[in-house]
């Protein structure tokens, strides 16, 4: 068993299980994302990879291949097993219909339960970006040092900057827990702020980013799950049991469309964080869940009078402009005078906007998809 | 014949001439002008036809197709052809390489004053709009009666607004001419002014925009030339002796690659207008050279606010954005927020800039000119 920083990349830790929910088309990512090609199956980091094989790998340590699962929407089930061949089939989750996160999460946690009585779960999303991964794991570690101590635990980012793109988590006291030396209580979850709140929540010290990792014993996320949602649970733990038997698509497929959609946030980390029983480690980890074109500029942009590019034989010719170019076609871009500007070049779709619009594009998308639902 | 502004459309002018020089690439409107597509070609008024045809029908009722001249490069000879059938080839002046106006038009002319001794010609570019054919024609026919009178006679705009893209010319005194009630002496061309100076023009009501139109006796006009460029005009005269004979291509081969090159502004009109020789025709209609895609989206936008479009199957999506949109691909277009922007999509390059930026272009061009000549 790992219990340090310095030894997290060579030793799984016991009884570890690492859960990836592998869905949101990303909207406000489209061109670039659409239903059939999703963010988490995208080169964001500019590394070579997709966001969710970058997870993978940054989990894998921690728990080797066999301890983790990854739930995602039957549609793009052969996508991330392409993506992921070490990924054991009984151990894709494929999701028949979109339920949010907690029917999710929650099914694999009980699935995992099952398999291994004593196992520890952490929910990682498979689209976010994570910069610096040693000290990521060493705050997985703490993590779940505070979750064998019972504890729900989650890892909150802190800010780089104020950012009105993130929900919140007000740091309460510390929590004295062997192995999680930064452990705080959460003192409760906030909703996104407007940037002025965002600025004071940041100077203030006292705020995190949430970033919606969620650390805990498979049964005690289970159990606080069910003092919340005792129907949802029970209908998981059928599903649970019959997964590894014959019987598994017969019972999801009943059980599965009854399901209620509800964020693991409101079934279980306000609920548990309102009672005092949940702790929070702060990450010093760079963190992005690149929500827009505005977070990909960030991320890519060398400087603030920096345009960035991201794509692969992308032709870029610029004169005084700033921002990102997203380009998966083959022809010459070029782009005169315009400061922040985000282009996102596909074959069959142009987007032209600024990062100040970014947010918008998802308002672009539901207008599409009255008009010209072949393009999301 | 043809004197008053109510018969033009019904009657040619006698001994009328019209000489369309087709040059000039348009760089400022990249990636739609091309050097194999130019401006001329493309229909930038959006009424379906080419500019150059829609330079040749305003004419047409003025000349009838036996009294059109065109000159173009080899190159787009082809395509000029294609755009006006009813040109009789012997009417086409395919100019080897690039010579600047005064050896286009200059041997345009001397062809004409063979076949026609009294020719009257009047030069107007391929590539400009007029939304008021029934006024521009009125102003010919005045321009047409001055120049019988032996005057170098040009059109000179009224202007709707202060504009730092265009030349200007100075109204000198009225000049009684027969014909020709609104003929003023031309005090001076101005090149282009910068912008509080152009106000200043405008707002004294004494300059008109310089639309490079001429208008004489085809004698009188290369007579003047030939007083200042008198070995140009004696090289030109040879070409057209040898124009309706057998020998045209091996006369046009050796001369034409010795020609001076310059603009016919610097050798007729500004020492015709010094000497104070030239009268100038005000004109009341719609005009505009569409020199770059600022000026194309002030004629189509219907309003301060508005997102103009132009192009064929052109699906556009756009939110609280103004400007100009070009497509020439089947791609959806989708802007957010850009005010004043400019989005020119074809198949193999889009160009983002605004209006303000448009002049830039050029300078774009010639980085493509060292980097990706393919593209230009």
């Amino acid at each position: 068993m790992a219990s340090s920083v310095d030894s997290v990349d060579a030793t799984p830790l016991d009884h570890f299980h690492a859960i990836i929910p592998a869905g949101g088309v990303g909207s406000r990512l489209w061109p670039l994302s659409r239903a059939d090609h999703p963010k988490f199956l995208h080169d964001l980091a500019g590394n070579g990879h997709t966001l969710l094989r970058n997870t993978w790998d940054r989990l894998l340590p921690l728990t080797g291949a066999e301890n983790i699962v990854v739930a995602t929407g039957v549609a793009h089930a052969p996508a991330v097993k392409s993506q992921l061949p070490d990924l054991d089939p009984g151990h894709l989750v494929q999701e028949p219909s979109p339920k949010e996160s907690s029917a999710a999460i929650g099914l694999a946690a009980a699935i995992i339960e099952l398999r291994d009585p004593d196992a520890v779960i952490g929910s990682f999303a498979a689209d976010h970006v994570i910069t610096d991964d040693e000290v990521f794991h060493g705050a997985v570690v703490e993590a779940y040092q505070a979750a064998l101590a019972d504890w729900v635990v989650t890892i909150g980012i802190r800010p780089s900057e104020p950012s009105s793109a993130f929900g919140y988590i007000q740091l309460g006291a510390e929590e004295a827990i062997e192995g999680a030396p930064s452990a705080h209580l959460v003192d409760s979850f906030v909703e996104k702020p407007d940037y002025e709140v965002a600025r004071k929540y940041v100077s203030s010290g006292d705020y995190l980013w949430n970033a919606g990792m969620f650390i805990a014993k498979a049964s005690v996320l289970l159990g606080r799950m069910q003092a919340e949602k005792p129907e949802l649970v029970a209908a998981l733990r059928e599903m649970a049991a019959a997964w590894d038997t014959d019987s598994r698509n017969e019972v999801v497929e009943r059980i599965w469309p009854q399901l209620e959609k509800i964020a693991i946030d409101y079934a279980v980390a306000e609920p548990v964080a309102r009672a005092g029983g949940m702790v929070v480690i702060p990450g010093d980890f760079g963190w992005d869940d690149v929500g827009d074109f505005a977070a990909l500029a960030r991320m890519h942009a060398k400087g603030p009078g920096d345009l960035a590019i991201l794509g692969d034989n992308t032709a870029v010719l610029s004169e005084r402009s700033s921002g990102i170019v997203v380009s998966q076609s083959s022809r010459l871009v070029s782009i005169v005078g315009l400061n922040d500007v985000v282009v996102v070049d596909t074959d069959d779709a142009l987007l032209v906007t600024t990062k100040e619009n970014a947010q918008r594009v998802r308002a672009l998308v539901d207008m599409l998809r009255q008009q010209q639902g072949d393009l999301l």
